[in-house]
């Protein structure tokens, strides 16, 4: 227990200044500084091995480029296909779009005008040739690989321009994504072996590596940005660990009606997931305003 | 426009009396009359293909009969890893346990006490045990699958008791689970690999005959409990369909934060997901709550 | 802790059969269960006086014969001021009106075409000239009453039609609304003091009464529907027992932002408003479809 | 219609770069920046009027402060008795306090040890001694005040420390506060009621002055933290404005179960209460977090 301070907000403040100035705040705010301590721990323990998970709509809304600064600090990057498409679809020289006006939104006139809508943000239907031709001109190379990841390593290497993929294939960052036959990239896998070829990348391969990873980490750091499978997958793999030992989890969803996405994280205690003396913290809030403020407040 | 009827609640009022009087009355329960009324179109259309999707803990909970009984008028059942495993839990005779008294809940204790928590409903950890004892057992009868709707099914084929699993066995029903890696029968099957065997369930495979399914069907409907990869994965499948002509989605999730999973129902007409002269709803409330509302009322 | 029994939904299933097999189920059902229980103890316990504070718009979306029924086993009611103007509304004999098709609802047309929007509830912006003339006629009447819950009985007393506001002042049923002023009933009497009439209803003057009525009673029990002043008011009032002895709150807010409305129940054990020993629960779910199941399953 | 462009988090960066950085974001973070700008144009339009709402637990919690420094930029000002009471007990040397290890949070205990709880915010019990001697000494002051706004001002002036009271009466600006009776004052002075003593406070008499101001207004612009009666008591004045030109709400709020606080501001345009031209933003977070963030872009 410790005394609440007022937040005071000076002119021409910092964001680390900001943060730092939550911390005597209750409600979400203490939670934001808490989160930017733990975060400056984690990255900074170098016996700790950092695990990153991200699903929600995070590259098309424009959080792209702070995922990528923050997979400086990450060992093992977990997300959704569709992340990974979307990104994708960047490094091919496409573009993603804001509704500037939402009073009125009208999903049948975007339909006609061909633009698919997530939230506020669109992209043109029309990207999928693009994507096309990338993987007809790659199919080959992709059918060879054994496993997802090195499937994900593949397209990073083969695809033009920078981002997450590419990121991750230079630097050597594994990625997991046991979704991802549900992406615009399964999509894309899909079309030729509906053509009639045929790939060989099995389900089950790289729990190897996740496990493995977790197995020998001497401590483990999760941050998890907003659930889903890449929650849920690195948990199952922190089973055999003795328990993250740094946890910040990032989401807007509800415990009540059960779900991984909206479970605190210290339900993992139960489970071995989470250390009883890990420094952990649940951010209930949107992680495109809550997530630059951390990250920000420890740079 | 309607005029708004005061719903009245008579002794002995049965459910699909109850449901019926939600009709004339806003927000919530007028959602949930809509939905009574879709399901009933939907089941009774001769001529549409029923898209399940089962997102969120919803074995574990006690909603399995529940969905036992929607899987009758169901084409194409699409879940999560974790919901499959737990049926096959309790189909080798273990159970699930509500904590009754939820004023404090230490996740430390339960950790000591070997139980795993998922909001109020616990597992034994020992669990385990008996699911490796029959994956040891059957590994070779699933590693010759070569997709993971034939690994469910031989699942399903092989388990001794009853459940989801062996009813879709059973009625040839199609069960899709692209994440299934992420689970503990993903975990199972990580186990036989360490040990040095090997698998070969390609990951793209099965997305031929849900793409095919839609594609085919004159027409569509959906039910979405709760978003994550079994709503995305079906809504991706639907993009070769006219879109969807019947849909109803359960979910507490919101649609700021831009995910799935909150999305609403109409963000679908965009991407040609659903008609836009569908028959639509989105229901927001705790699936163990509407779904039996929903379904009872149409019986 | 007990085992999870599975919910099974059968043919011509009553509301209370359907609640009691929810009782065995986690997450929401088993709250609806357990406030099934919790109200049919509250309003059958003899010793009990109930409490019943009522926020959020349950008049004009269609819950106002719900709330009357529910009147029949409350001592003390607490309520907005809006939904106490709507009530008057109907009964002057106007109506609310639902919105169909929610696809897209354009504010700026229901302005021009006179409609007042809450959510999917609509009502005509001219049913003010039949209040006004109300409060004109009777103006005289109400300027007398020296506190709120005079005030209100007098408009119970006069409205020709029946409502919630006519059955507490035949029943005699304390209705409480600190609020007041900020509601179409304040407007209206802010319209007469405009005219430079004058009224002398003190603020504070009906505390008396609420509290003493919780100081003296042996048990007391609240049943919330959506937090707001109606839940605080009788929370204070609580603090003058010796803590509440049953407990049922439904609402959709979140507790993370610190509001009392988001505020599980066992907050107020803190404080003394509610009984350590109290048999209570948090049913997270819209009120229109929690409040019918749960008082459809006692009567 | 806009590019999405992706947000760069840069080393010592500054709050007012950062929300300027996420205008080309989607989702919460774009609405943040879209937040700031309305603010901005709200606070510097020498033609508007700005109504400030404040419900939720602001004051406890630590953001004092922040609200002190906004009424610099306010015309009119509502909140809820509960803030207005926490302020006063810091004025009178009181604190409050923060739980800091939040895993197990046990109210019997806090009952027993004479701590209040608000979410992870503490309050001792025997702050109410400090109040009581306030309101024995100053009750003569305060009877003779004819209506709310007057009764605060009163507090203000007489209260020792600084605060929001104090700041309120020493600028003249109107506090509106139609719940007070619901709040640690209204028990006070309810204390001395009970001692046989008579207040004269009436309830409806400074609507006169919220509405006149609204309807003399060139422009006016609002400000919400957190719905409640403080955001419909601005909406209702409102009625007898244009329409309001300018409007930030920040809630965490859902609009499907009808309430206000949740409820989007452009509803208010079926109403008259904002005008169908205005600039507005709905955030969806909590205020400790995202007032901060818009405040501190525009100093």
């Amino acid at each position: 227990m410790k005394e609440v301070k007022h937040l005071k907000i000076e002119k021409d403040m910092g964001v680390s200044d900001l943060v730092r100035g939550m911390r005597g705040v209750g409600f979400g705010a203490g939670k934001i500084a808490r989160a930017g301590e733990i975060m400056d721990k984690m990255f900074k323990d170098g016996d700790c091995k950092v695990f990153f998970g991200v699903a929600g709509a995070m590259v098309p809304c424009g959080m792209k480029q702070v995922i990528l600064d923050v997979l400086d600090y990450t060992d093992i990057f977990v997300t959704t296909g569709a992340n990974l498409t979307h990104d994708l679809i960047e490094s091919l020289g496409e573009k993603h779009y804001k509704i500037e006006n939402e009073r009125i939104v009208d999903d049948v006139l975007l339909a006609e005008k061909g633009f698919d809508r997530i939230y506020n943000v669109l992209m043109k239907n029309g990207v999928y040739e693009k994507l096309e031709d990338f993987f007809k001109a790659n199919f080959d190379s992709f059918s060879k690989c054994g496993n997802i990841k090195d499937f994900l390593w593949k397209i990073g290497e083969l695809c033009p321009g920078g981002g997450i993929l590419k990121k991750c294939y230079d630097k050597k960052i594994p990625i997991f994504c046991p979704g991802i036959a549900d992406s615009g990239i399964g999509l894309m896998m899909w079309g030729r072996i509906a053509e009639g070829k045929t790939t060989n990348i099995d389900v089950f391969t790289d729990m190897k590596e996740i496990i493995d990873f977790s197995w020998t980490a001497k401590k483990t750091g999760v941050l998890y940005i907003g659930g889903g499978l890449p929650k849920n997958f690195i948990q199952q793999a922190l089973q055999f660990s003795k328990g993250a030992d740094y946890g910040i989890q990032i989401t807007t969803d509800r415990p009540e009606s059960g779900g991984s996405s909206g479970a605190p994280l210290k339900e993992g205690i139960s489970w071995g997931k989470l250390s009883k003396d890990a420094d952990f913290v649940d951010v209930v809030c949107d992680a495109t305003i809550a997530l630059p403020l951390i990250f920000g407040s420890i740079l």
